[in-house]
């Protein structure tokens, strides 16, 4: 039994079901609980000792929800000013225009940045997408070779797809009929050609760049992108969201794991993973807290 | 050597290679040829005795450029026909627009159908659409279940990005930028989104299924496509263009194969192809005469 | 719980559980159900009253096993009169022996096509083989380079091995051993390879393309096929027969959706299935109707 | 270039090219050379002083095609006398009557194991065969679960349908039309189901047996086995004929390494290979002399 | 419900399950089992009547964790007396030196050989050894290119680092924390060359050779050799190692099935398992008896 | 023909062959050569007006071999102090030992960080470290989870071993023989394991985490590491080497490419690449000016 609320998911275990449970439940039902948690095999679990199930009434959808800890604003605010910074006119134009379409920002304020993979949370994409607008300002100072504008801009935009392939309002996170016949690399690259085609003057070649890192993101065909990346904006946004996405799975499926133990092998990474004990106060310490 | 005219190529031998070829040519070049031909190893080779390297205005590019041997004008009105009897009133003028838009429509009569693979010739991409109508034509009175109209109208058009995908006036066949960076995928899928977006009253969902058709003919996400398919007529329209694809790689290789021969190995399929001899007069009746 | 009989399968619940269920079914029994069907998430589902399971003496096994609903009289009627259109003596001659070998023709109109992934009903080989049929009739008008009887022959026979691979008779679908140890694909060709030796005169290299259409029809080695097509009709066979295999696994997945919803994910072709809302009295039309 | 004779392969370079074969061959021809011999880089190779292409009246065909150092008529012996050996009378008969088949038979001896992989010469087969014999002794001796008798039959013959698959008496190593159309693994079951049914009484069980030894010992479908071996015999016979193949490869690739060299990458286990140098006497002892 | 002690694990039912197990067993638990064996669907099943979960001090865990049948004292003998045939001075002192190191050959003659795979018991790991040994010195004297030294060394230590990558003492088999970080392929590389290292004059080739060996044993890098074996004896080591791994696996996965029948599909082959019904007295000679 | 020298590669084409070079050269050799610059379809060309092979004596090796353009001194300056600023003793400790082994660190300063990949020049290895080193500490800041002290050490010693995998003295870059027996991963991790072995009192936890990091550096099996990452610090260090491998592939395949312009098809990316047209001035700022 995995118990979600707006905070994570835990394992755990009741011992005395009671009888109109004993069927098992016909699938996710918002429940109250109380019990104990305690550590079994170096991973958090709740003894549940009452357990009830609530009616439709009774429940508030957004505690339950998981929502990043993280200040919305503040990351909000970070992405805002990184498109201030911009040099190239048009670019810095197409950004200030995502950012002003208020249904679109709103959106993609609020969206998780997957189903289940990682960053699987209300304001999950924001967060994704600010932390690689991080790793990109680093990388952009790096290799000066780096269209630095492009750059940028495709780290903060490049799923900006996944607010129209999800749906996360509905008391869970779903693909949408646009998401699951279209998918979030095309959404995404029509959210920005459109932008683009509001604005004069944007140069054909640059808005073929742009279209191209959207499409490309995702580094590989068998991923969902039509095409390799060709550019090296694009090849380096694909790096980044790779890498920003694996450092998640990681800190995501490891939460519970206590300093030494290993993570189950169910986790996007398909592997089981370590916490190493850290000398001088590895409890604090640990990835995850 | 392989000599390349409208007509096709052949394998060919030069046996006193003049001086000023000793070192081979700098890539393919414009030559006049005087020789013999005959069968080698079951497949026709020719002999040059004579062989001249032409300066570019002794050349006219259209002998050169391989080129359909079906009469494109009839393929073309069996197209427009085929359109007018879509009994869905938006697909029917959605197909109608396309065939009005007389720059992508010259370019949808005249382009290849791909650079290498199959129907590589001038008109290429309107044989391909054709031979993909009649298939469609049959496979919709099989299946009743199938919407009739909109695995026509993908029959015909899940190639056309191939016409910006592609150039073809100067003297060969190359990617553009545009077929690099976006590939012909998306950019059939905008074409088509665009005479769409054109139509008053359109229903979305109808707009989605056409754009998912388009986006997934590739069949699987290695060969390019940001979606498998997901409806009937979409995973139809891959089928199509498969079959068509793949008899066109078989009839093309085994060209000059003698009946009783095989093909070599290296051609679109990967295989050494056979041209079975067949009773009662087979030279008349082998594939590709 | 899923409840499986001669037309179809549906899911199904039961709240109150008897006692003597609380532990499971040891495997899948013959049961009497009373319920109500209704709709769940887009997709038709039973609600169980009361459930009873079956002694062996209290059923009759027809009334379970999966049936096609098509006429299989009609089907196979279609079928032997295809082969008395076959132009050449030995392929025609070939033909009418297989219909006329009792044992097999009967096995031949009842087997199903499969065990599970598509045409898994009494009847199914029958079925699928008339449908490949079909498409091959309209492919060898569409080519002409086509061996129009060769494609007739393998259209209806190619999976012939499946009446030995499988059993039906024990009230399922099983692999029989000789299913297992050899495969539809070998016992096809020596099926058919016995009757060849049969026919006096039948031309050693007209055998030798039979039986090469017969052992390629997979398509891939790691589908089965110790070689790929390499005829312009082996290939074709296999193609006409993957386009009938997915177009039924569609359609079979997608029985109980209803317009404008999706199917599992669970299903032979991988993939959440989509069916589409048409305009104008959608319901009547929807695929599987 | 490399020269070829019935010995074996080695690398030649030849500096003054005489003028009629300045635009070189069209295709591998016999030639009669005269130079030395040195080592290259770790590798044997002869430096070319004169060479001639010879006709075809010059020409001894058997003096060219590479063929076994082994003594044939011991091996033959040996493979006739372990059939002697079975223990299960219908597979001794059954043993008894391949050897006897004289046309076969003599195929058997003369055969290349392959067109290029390992044992690409005359009397490669019957090498194979025989060294897979003698692992099969061991192997039914270590684990005395298995079924010693077809262990034994297997391993000498799960490759005879080499002999008609491959062609070896046009002064090279082809493949025939029923290797390409079959393939060796369907025209070796052939040829021993025709024998199996000529003998009264042979079991279905055990001619089952022998059938998918025969089929699976590709040992998987990609390696063009319509079935993976599902007995422990079939599935021994896998992994003697593969561990002979792999050996023949590394000692017909390291032939001309000298000691403590490596040989070149292309080579059919595609890695470079090591020769390493041993203590007391390397030369004398080192693999391949 | 699977029963494991150390003779093996079996198939079981219990209908009547008491009270404190309706909810499930919080993993394996040693339990006391009374009932009968039966013959199900060809395998052996037993029917549980009373079944006990028992307390920790009741338990004697050697009763439980499965074992080999073997001797592992004569096994052990074996191994000894193969390393001292050795005739390569270094590396025979190398043996006798991992003999001699008490705490590492008691692991090795304790160790089960894997998790799961195949030899997952106590002393398993030493059957293997064993087994690997004597195929290898029938290899050595099949090919006589080989370094029977050697291959034997590698015959017998390919799977040492097992010893410290597996823990098999807290009454299951799990991986150890070395186990998962480096895997057993490393850590045996590490405790050969600590021997290695301690032997004075060792030539550094061989030392190369030897480490080589341990860590391409694995065969492919994506079954964890960080490099394909690129020397003879590197090549055959794999290539043994693999034919007794798959050798045991089917042994082990048919050892409940009865002549005549099929293993279950879930099995560390991957597909289901016959056992042939032998004339006179199949029974007995039955594998796994 | 690819002329090479120590600032990188080009493409040259010669019209007057000199007799003595009719017939190609044996191998790559030392030139020099005259002749004009130009560029051709978007990439520098030479055209050869001159050229002279020339013998062992006239050549100064170090002219030839390609070398960092980068000043190296100052890089091992940066990656020198980088180490001073690690805060925990023990890896401190190793680091300082690890620049403080004379042999080691020169050959850390000079090696080739590949054959040809990437960074395959002298130099290459210590520019390579030194980059992932910049982004190694950006991302250390970005995710306050990681152990720095780690991941700093991981970002510039995971390719330790490639200073014995490689050779770079004779005039061009080569395997050695321990780095095809054993390969860059386990020499590098042998090379750590060592100086860890001299350091008194380090933590076996810790040594068992930088083993794990070294070992699991190329973040597949397939790609040569035996264990994939498990530990947030390895995880981010295969990401990190990836992310600068991809970027110099990309940036020394486009040095050629003027603006606007499109690579080859063959380099270690497997795709033709893109260097845009920038706006103002984009000559000076393309990529690899």
């Amino acid at each position: 039994m995995t118990l979600v609320d707006k905070t994570g998911s835990v394992d755990a275990r009741m011992w005395k079901l009671p009888q109109s449970l004993r069927d098992g439940l016909d699938g996710p039902e918002y429940v109250r609980v109380e019990g104990n948690a305690h550590e079994y095999r170096g991973m958090l679990q709740v003894k549940v000792e009452r357990l009830e199930v609530l009616k439709a009434d009774e429940v508030e959808e957004g505690d339950y929800l998981p929502e990043t800890e993280k200040d919305r604003q503040a990351l909000a605010a970070e992405v805002v000013s990184a498109g201030q910074t911009l040099q190239n006119d048009h670019l810095r134009e197409l950004f200030a225009r995502m950012v002003a379409d208020e249904e679109l920002w709103e959106a993609f304020c609020s969206a998780p940045a997957a189903k289940g993979m990682h960053h699987a949370r209300i304001g999950g994409l924001l967060e994704h997408s600010a932390t690689c607008l991080r790793v990109a300002r680093a990388v952009a100072e790096i290799y000066p070779e780096v269209d630095r504008d492009l750059l940028i801009f495709g780290a903060v935009f490049h799923d900006v797809g996944k607010t129209q392939e999800l749906s996360w309002s509905s008391g869970g996170f779903a693909y949408t009929t646009p998401g699951r016949l279209q998918g979030h690399v095309i959404v995404g690259d029509r959210i920005v050609a459109a932008h683009v085609g509001a604005i004069p003057g944007f140069p054909e070649d640059l808005a073929l760049e742009v279209s191209h890192l959207m499409l490309s993101h995702q580094g590989e065909l068998e991923y969902g992108s039509p095409e390799q990346p060709k550019t090296l904006e694009a090849l380096l946004v694909n790096l980044i969201d790779n890498l920003d996405a694996r450092a998640a799975m990681f800190l995501e499926t490891t939460r519970n794991v206590s300093a030494g133990g290993w993570s189950h092998h169910e986790n996007p990474l398909k592997r089981t993973l370590y916490v190493p004990e850290r000398e001088g106060g590895a409890a604090q310490d640990a990835p995850g807290n």
